[in-house]
């Protein structure tokens, strides 16, 4: 997908709410157990009921692998669906790989052409020749971890070489790559006050930001310094909509807790 | 396994070869392409020919994605041969990971649990937080990306913070997390000069070397600094053994080509 058609697409729905599909078998509602993929049958249902809402699906592949070869297919049939039934929206593999140059390709063929995802996020630990394999996909979209939302990113991310942080210098030294047009940046909503900073050295990327609702991130924040002119900004939500409910209710009260949010970033558009 | 049984493993058998199984499709002999399953029976044939010569198995996850549902199945096949054929072998995920604190755990119980691996390569960008669930599995390991093989290393990985390279700090700061001592790190053999600075940093811990033969590192400058009291190397080549051969004798020359850094190896010891 073009970046061009994702913004058409934020503006029809007034939404640049992005639906984290984070599928725990502990979480979902009991009675989904019975049917023959669990996984599949909870996304499903999450999608059919919230896919006007929302501007793209992000699947985190933890919890496929986690159910080895089962969990696996759990995800291809997921991303199958989303792309026959709803192919306006935006695909998300939300996977943090990363190897030398040959082996990122082979990642890179997984995530972008077999399955399909419009965009995978990739950790830039190891540098252009791990990332450039996947920028080599065209219309296709690598979202390169920056500043993360998690207590561990103040370890290596927030620390400075030459006065500047090491996300920044990931930011900067990342716009040189072949093919950085087809870069997106992960930055967290708990790290608000970080964005005015990022939008000087990125204006026109897109950034995709975890960590509103159930990490404490404000949404306001984010929007106040991260909306750019063209939107420029995904914001994900996983648990806070996904495990609204533990009854049978449970797809419409998400489509509920997402609807909430798109009208807030209704808003700020 | 435990790193006692580690190091009794590779004092029998003289030698610490690590053989990293990324298996090609279009590299093996291609009469393998009528078997049902020809990446389970190359890795079948690989193994049975080299286990006496190495001590350890390292699939890259990466070429088993690559092949969708299917890849993942002969992955599943390939560690649970080597773990009732060969219980003494140490086995290596080579995947790469990292996320936030419960997905990391995700991932972890899907290599180190579920597959039963005894170790998975895990990226450091993210911090404490995302590594800790992986260093929680006892008798299990985490290899923690410290200094790379590729060139991209020298984009952020030695680039300084405070007069320091951010490899150091990677090794420094690792060592106060929970359960550390289950921690070893990549360290690429194409950067040797770098091995006696880390030797002072991490002294005592297991280095897992990639870049020995196709990308040019030199076994013997990495022992003469990598060397430790209780060995500490892991020396790993996949394609320089695996690729030996694309005819009928393939296991037979990848167990020539074994060999030979075996005996190398046995030089060191």
């Amino acid at each position: 997908m073009t970046t061009t058609a994702l913004i058409k697409q934020i503006k029809k729905k007034k939404s640049f709410l992005c639906i984290g599909l984070d599928v725990d078998l502990t979480k979902i509602p009991s009675f989904l157990l019975e049917e023959e993929d669990p996984i599949f049958a909870f996304n499903k249902a999450i999608i059919d009921a919230t896919h006007h809402l929302c501007v793209a699906y992000k699947p985190n592949t933890a919890f496929y692998e986690a159910y080895g070869l089962k969990g696996w297919e759990s995800l291809e049939k997921t991303i199958q669906y989303i792309n026959q039934n709803y192919p306006e929206i935006f695909t998300i593999a939300d996977a943090k790989r990363g190897d030398i140059g040959n082996t990122s390709t082979m990642y890179a063929k997984a995530f972008l052409e077999d399955l399909a995802f419009d965009a995978v996020t990739v950790a830039p630990y190891m540098g252009k020749d791990s990332v450039e394999p996947f920028l080599a996909f065209k219309n296709k979209h690598t979202i390169l971890l920056a500043l993360t939302s998690n207590q561990g990113a103040f370890d290596f991310q927030t620390k400075t070489i030459d006065d500047k942080e090491v996300y920044k210098h990931v930011l900067e030294t990342s716009k040189s790559w072949q093919n950085s047009k087809n870069l997106m940046y992960v930055v967290g909503a708990t790290k608000a006050e970080y964005f005015a900073e990022i939008r000087k050295i990125i204006p026109d990327s897109f950034l995709l930001v975890p960590g509103v609702g159930a990490q404490g991130g404000s949404l306001e924040e984010v929007c106040k310094y991260g909306l750019n002119n063209s939107i420029g900004l995904l914001i994900n939500s996983s648990r806070g909509i996904i495990y609204a409910s533990s009854e049978k209710d449970f797809a419409e009260k998400a489509a509920t807790k997402a609807e909430a949010l798109q009208q807030q970033m209704n808003k700020y558009l």
